[in-house]
């Protein structure tokens, strides 16, 4: 490690990568086909495409291509919030007192307020190029709403946003955000869809999940000419264009000549810690290098650490394909938890094949346990961090500490995928001291994982 | 101009200036001093120091060194969110089809949201450095609180925060952030305090101003065994702190040879447009630049425009020093306006002794027009500003259209001193075409300036 390292290392723009990656053409097995549920056989290009967009539906199905470039109207854009730097937390260290180094890739300095503004803007890009009026999407904790209405607003696309209800109350301010951009938004489930009105009658009162949301966008999508429907996380193609954030991350180490011991990101969907980790996977499927990669999900809804590798359905109407992946069932509704952006109930399949093949291991943490860690960090840090990006936070600082009992000088990077800035009524339950911890139980785990489809 | 200029202009850490600039060192009129309302008599150091930190008092008199070195503590804390960018407005020039050429200082890039963390910190070094207990300050619109409790939360101070009363209530959040790092808060007028309690007697029903939080937050300071007082705008050693912005800006300015024509930033207490412009305005009273440089106030709260030049109070009690200044009166309480930040009925009196020699114009803008230029830029450029930067926004998205009718090339520089998150109640009423603009009538200012003090 070079003796030089600045507090916030900044690539240059010319530094930038401009390729994703694909870490499936790296693959020697490679992540299970999606299925279409109505043939039972892996969607071709032809069924997905009245769904999502030709280009993305191409990204989506390719497991050979290694390197797609970034179109550069995308990079002009990128350009408004990246590179995003790497920053040495040296405050953090000290308030830990560990021998421990450690550094975080920070992606919130942007009004999305997250990580999620990746994806979107290539997104839409394609969106635009195939000549749509227009794109649904879900949110859940509002980063990717926001995103979408940022990437759609640039290139002049309507959107429809159907946010899940338990978050559409806690954080209506975002709703304002998405609207300034100029988006419309729903809280899901809605009495605007068949499927929302289906599930509404099922579940009255439901403070509904991601995958309800995701049934509603893509009905919407569906039966509106013009549209398509577009979702921030789990696909493969959210994942290819989220390695922007590893790809710059492995830059601004080797500039530095730092080598990371273990790398950390939070998991929901899995666009975080597939951005962040894919391209430090591939070096260990190449075999080039060996680290220790960590999953940070949250203990209520916990698919790596108590769900079932298997196909499922990605949405909670199972209207959408089937993935083989991590998941407590599509049918698992999570408590109305706090970081709304982690209640998905299944995992990115790129990632469920590679933890299934032991490339990394993964941890549940409560709710609390992570408030704390938030606060610590944004004590040390100066920055709020988002509940979601606080599981991250959590497992680096347990790292940190087990480093301080053994005096070992580990370099731990992790992803601080977003701010805390919308967050503020959990905040506010946790200074108050009336947050709680929601677990859920085995039979509510195994009730829904009885509903797995069989195949 | 160079031609290769990023969008976004990074200084490296070394680059960033390690010392502050004291325009008063530059002036041969100089400000008029601060008088002690009981003698009519210019403030001593033995005088303010009760009130203010030994070292703050210092700076605070001292019109004759042009540099003060930034103590270590201080650049490293800095470093967490400095130097910040100098961002090229590519967008922004493309979506108003001029032109101009437009840069903006970027202040937004932390949690406190915006410039005040510059100030605050450098205020929490020398309590510390003192060996005082804690310190007391009022808050706005929220973010100079926020900024303080960061910065006290650092150097392990205890913080009492005295948050104008429609603020409190409209920016619930920001009391969640203030506590989050460890201060406590209450609205203002309070009980808390002998002041409070006769202002809420004289107004019953009234929301608030700077002006009355300051009184309290003073009341508390002089009656606390170890404590002192902190403001973050108004006062010679708030400017002087914030010149790392314009200092930094003309770093950046020189290394892409940019040469500006007009420079451009908000005006509430002055520390935006003092931190920004001060060295600018340097250049100009050593005759080796000329520029033109554009305070935007609020039309709900005039000091420049339609306020007097004159010796006045600089809170709402009639506690605090006098000083000679632009103001609209000590007992204007202004309307509710969303523009928290800005609602401080006086005006630096450095920036009032260059304002009456000419050395810059001023303009005031109707909250809606505000609103309709933080939409543009947010969508432009991706960054959603705080209201009290969008009237900087206002000024150079009016001089930039100027620009397309006439077909100069100007080169137009602004200060967006900071983010929107918290003010979303605001961008809510702006969505929902609910909000309204608040202009003093003639009687209402000048009943408030008949109460000038007889000096």
């Amino acid at each position: 490690m070079k003796e030089d390292i600045p507090y916030k290392i900044y690539l240059s723009e010319e530094e930038m990568p401009t390729q994703w990656y694909n870490v499936r053409a790296d693959m020697k097995k490679k992540p299970e086909p999606l299925l279409n549920p109505q043939t039972g056989k892996p969607f071709t290009h032809a069924e997905l495409e009245p769904i999502f967009c030709k280009e993305l539906v191409a990204q989506e199905l390719d497991d050979q291509t290694k390197w797609f470039d970034i179109p550069e109207e995308v990079l002009n854009f990128y350009k408004m919030f990246r590179p995003s730097p790497l920053v040495h937390a040296k405050f953090l260290e000290k308030a830990l007192d560990t021998p421990a180094k450690i550094f975080y890739k920070f992606e919130g300095n942007n009004t999305s307020g997250s990580h999620k503004l990746n994806s979107a803007i290539a997104q839409a890009y394609y969106a635009k190029k195939q000549g749509l009026k227009g794109v649904t999407t879900e949110t859940g904790a509002g980063q990717w709403g926001t995103a979408l209405s940022m990437a759609c607003q640039h290139f002049g696309l309507d959107l429809k946003v159907y946010m899940v209800k338990c978050s559409y109350e806690q954080k209506p301010f975002r709703r304002e955000v998405i609207r300034t951009f100029g988006a419309s938004i729903v809280p899901s489930p809605s009495d605007t869809t068949e499927v929302g009105r289906k599930i509404l009658a099922e579940h009255p009162g439901t403070t509904g999940s991601l995958g309800c949301a995701i049934s509603e966008a893509v009905e919407a999508a569906v039966n509106n000419e013009g549209y398509r429907y577009e979702l921030g996380s789990v696909l493969n193609q959210v994942l290819l264009h989220q390695t922007i954030i590893g790809l710059e991350t492995q830059k601004a180490l080797q500039k530095y000549n730092i080598k990371p011991d273990i790398l950390i990101a939070c998991t929901g969907g899995g666009s975080n810690l597939g951005g962040f980790a894919t391209p430090f996977l591939g070096e260990m499927l190449r075999g080039e290098a060996n680290y220790k990669i960590i999953g940070a999900e949250p203990a209520s809804c916990p698919s790596f650490t108590r769900g079932k590798f298997a196909y499922d359905y990605c949405d909670t109407g199972m209207i959408c394909p089937l993935a083989k992946m991590y998941t407590v069932g599509s049918q698992f509704i999570p408590s109305a938890s706090h970081a709304g952006g982690l209640r998905f109930h299944g995992m990115s399949p790129v990632l469920s094949e590679l933890y299934h093949q032991g490339l990394f291991e993964a941890r549940a943490y409560e709710q609390t346990a992570i408030f704390e860690a938030a606060e610590i960090f944004a004590r040390a840090e100066g920055t709020l961090p988002a509940p979601e990006s606080s599981h991250a936070i959590r497992a680096a600082i347990d790292e940190a500490l087990k480093c301080k009992e053994t005096g070992e000088e580990k370099v731990i990077v992790f992803n601080l995928s977003g701010t805390g800035y919308f967050d503020l009524y959990a905040y506010k339950a946790f200074n108050d001291g009336t947050m709680g911890d929601y677990v859920p139980t085995d039979e509510e785990i195994n009730t829904a994982l009885e509903r797995l489809p069989k195949i």
